[in-house]
């Protein structure tokens, strides 16, 4: 399976390149991880604790970065519920049942204020104590249409600030490559890749508002997605899910 | 006393309009603190704990918050010793005595990587979560050459990414302005516009590497860089220097 971001993207071999990556234990970023790896990438993990309620996907990113092989994993704490401002960091409720037309429009509540940014910023300092000069990210400008940061213009303009803002940027070495190779595939498609590089989807966690177990709830909006995206392509999901 | 990047950048007045502003403690942040509370800005000021060396400057921001009157003032925790890179943040020895002419050559080891980048991101989040359209940042491009991203032009892709970020750029609604009034004053210029709106500079913490009591060491490039705006400016640095 190649699309055009798959192959500009991640076309090309790591030969052992240090890359930061960052992973939430989700769907979508543990296909990347996936990716990256079989492309010989060497990986250094990137995770947030930043106060979601979903925290379960700590632990599953952690098993992850183990079952990969990352060269370093970080669990980086920040708190954004002092920010507030989303559903998935305050009390606001976590919208459930809501149907694709309603879930297209405009941002959602679970956006939350500024994150990939913040979560790029720290992906520049890892990279430029790593000596990497590549960030993956599995942004996906499809399924979360409503997420400003998704979009590839934000993604090119976080690189050119990137580019401007470290050593590199100052001494004209390497420039910074922030790599989204998700951003132009469906749900279905993304499944169906990480099938084809042997990922074990029950380890992941998408749910916007798991149970403490860390079954999923089955009906948020990343719920819906994710399971709309199993049954496109024809398999049952593996995950968890509450009764 | 005006220059343009005063005039471009707090010329105009507040009017009570909220604004997120970085405030360290130390000498540039709290003129800026005191320049847009005198502009009339409803000043919400972010500091952050990041795991740095002189963690005095922290006790000084609240106390200055605390005076000046802040809306709200947020220490923001964040760790990014995690990925070491500077003296700031780890075992590397922050120079001291070095000459005007060795502190100006390159990027100096108490650079922290990507360390703007990440407050900015804070501060957008921030912003977009008190309706501010305004982030005030005392970044200065003349005594800091060597740090990539106190440079105007990273100010600028900074901003323009942030367009892209967040609400305001995909409802096109509120724009998002980075404003760096000091930017480029010299030392002795930002000493002079503070003494003329009253701050009390004892109140300040510059030193990359002060004594547990918060006395400041003299000797870091921070000191020196202090100590000879103060003697250009003709007064005396009121801050408690170690013996």
């Amino acid at each position: 399976m190649t699309t055009p971001a798959l192959d500009r993207d991640a076309g090309e071999p790591g030969d052992g390149r240090p890359a930061i990556l960052l992973l939430s234990g989700g769907l979508d970023s543990t296909t990347l991880l996936a990716l990256a790896t079989r492309r010989g990438w060497t990986v250094h993990a990137l995770t947030f604790r930043y106060g979601q309620r979903h925290g379960v996907e700590i632990e599953r990113a952690r098993a992850l970065a183990a079952q990969y092989g990352v060269r370093r994993h970080v669990i980086a704490d920040i708190d954004l519920r002092e920010f507030g401002g989303s559903a998935l960091t305050s009390d606001i409720a976590v919208p459930k049942d809501r149907s694709a037309d309603v879930m297209s429009e405009g941002i959602p509540v679970t956006y939350v204020p500024a994150r990939n940014t913040i979560f790029l910023s720290f992906a520049l300092a890892f990279a430029e104590t790593t000596g990497s000069q590549d960030v993956f990210i599995g942004v996906n400008s499809l399924d979360y249409s409503g997420y400003p940061d998704c979009r590839p213009e934000y993604i090119r303009a976080f690189e050119g600030m990137a580019n401007l803002a470290t050593r590199a940027g100052i001494e004209g070495a390497a420039r910074l490559r922030v790599r989204t190779p998700l951003i132009d595939l469906t749900k279905r498609q993304i499944i169906e890749l990480g099938q084809s590089l042997g990922v074990d989807y029950a380890m992941t966690s998408s749910c916007y508002d798991p149970r403490p177990d860390g079954a999923a709830c089955g009906h948020c909006d990343a719920c819906q997605l994710r399971l709309r995206g199993f049954a496109q392509a024809g398999t049952a999901d593996p995950a968890a899910y509450a009764p």
